[in-house]
């Protein structure tokens, strides 16, 4: 990732150093937003999480994978309970916040190159809606199987999502429309943050109702469990091992 | 103006509908950010203005012209005042936004159609950075020019600026040279506002520091009496009409 690509670690970092930092994230399409929750969201101890957050924490056992760090959060509040947790993220200065705030383990890594070299795994976590980082239902299987070749007998996998077809925002559903016409997933943005000059690559973010996750899991040696739904925009859906 | 492109006005009527929004600014260049005040500051009653816009409001006088008039806060204030005010602004949200909160007299008009069907005025003010819709150096004379033919004796213009000089961030920095380079002032802000799916036309937003302010105004008929700076990144210009 070249310097101007870290808008997401940028962003991190100055929230860390300054405060008052604001998300914006871009849609292809043209459509631009400020990110709902902001980066306070990424530095959240975990009594500020989504209810939804809290409950499933509770579910995490053993040896952790941390799938887009961010900032920390969640390795620095499973490592507390005295977790082995390895984070990672794709954003080199996310992982240098991540360090700087504790994170034992942190590293550079894409959750396209998760794979053998990093041990053994009880739990992974993707939060803040990081199931989205499975991508599409293309990449989705195939990345759940390079968990699953990791995973520990009884693993489990935290996906932290939200149900895109709750909005009734015009623009939005007319977005789940151009993408079904194209044969992508409803909920699969195309997305970049940019912050300031910075500006990551486009890379694709699924949101994924939990019928579509259950699905996606089907036949990857994945089951959705259970789904934890405190009647927030995220939910939580807890995918197991098959053994 | 096309509605899809006021992305000021749809801002402002969203902030004014659900509160929590943010205004996104991109300049040329692809640097885009969060306005440091947000929309907030656009409904602000008087006792939250920066220091140096109510000390100035106080020198308004007479018949006024609010330029730029956002969601009304000027106007409203100076009606309250017992001022007559017209209120002008491009973004037909905008002006619809301030009439429902109240302001008598707001017309969708930009501020280079500001002319003798207007009436005559007593007071300008140009708030929140409004200033900056003189726009270069080449319009700035011609529209004090305008101004100033439809000014009574003894008018002011209260222009609100920020010296763009005072920073110390190397991508502003950087950015003036490049103005300079191409014969544009240092704080001449080629901008866009972005918000959701719209975006306002590309417009030239001048920050000019209170010499550059004197400098433009000079043989156009005003002169830089006085310049009120609070120690805030803002000041205002106090500029009266010439005998």
């Amino acid at each position: 990732m070249k310097k101007d690509q870290d808008a997401y670690g940028q962003l991190v970092l100055d929230h860390l150093e300054h405060g008052g930092q604001v998300e914006i994230v871009e849609r292809d399409g043209g459509f631009v937003a400020a990110s709902r929750l902001g980066p306070d969201a990424y530095f959240a101890p975990v009594r500020k999480w989504p209810k939804a957050e809290r409950a499933a924490i509770r579910l995490a056992r053993g040896r952790v994978l941390d799938v887009g760090c961010g900032a920390g959060r969640v390795a620095l509040h499973l490592q507390e309970r005295g977790h082995e947790v390895v984070a990672i993220d794709v954003s080199p200065l996310a992982v240098e916040v991540s360090k700087r705030r504790g994170v034992a383990d942190a590293r550079v890594l894409s959750v396209t190159r998760v794979g053998p070299r990093l041990g053994r795994f009880d739990t992974f976590v993707m939060y803040g809606n990081n199931f989205g980082l499975m991508g599409s239902a293309r990449r989705a299987p195939w990345l759940l199987h390079r968990f699953r070749a990791i995973a520990n007998d009884g693993a489990r996998i935290l996906a932290g999502s939200t149900n895109p077809y709750t909005t009734d925002n015009p623009e939005h559903l007319a977005y789940h429309r151009r993408n079904r016409a194209r044969g992508r997933m409803g909920g699969q943005l195309r997305l970049r943050i940019r912050h300031g000059s910075y500006a990551t690559p486009w890379f694709d973010y699924l949101l994924a109702s939990p019928d579509e996750m259950a699905e996606l899991a089907d036949g990857s040696g994945w089951e959705l469990a259970r789904v934890i739904d405190a009647g927030e925009p995220f939910y939580v859906g807890v995918l197991e091992r098959v053994r």
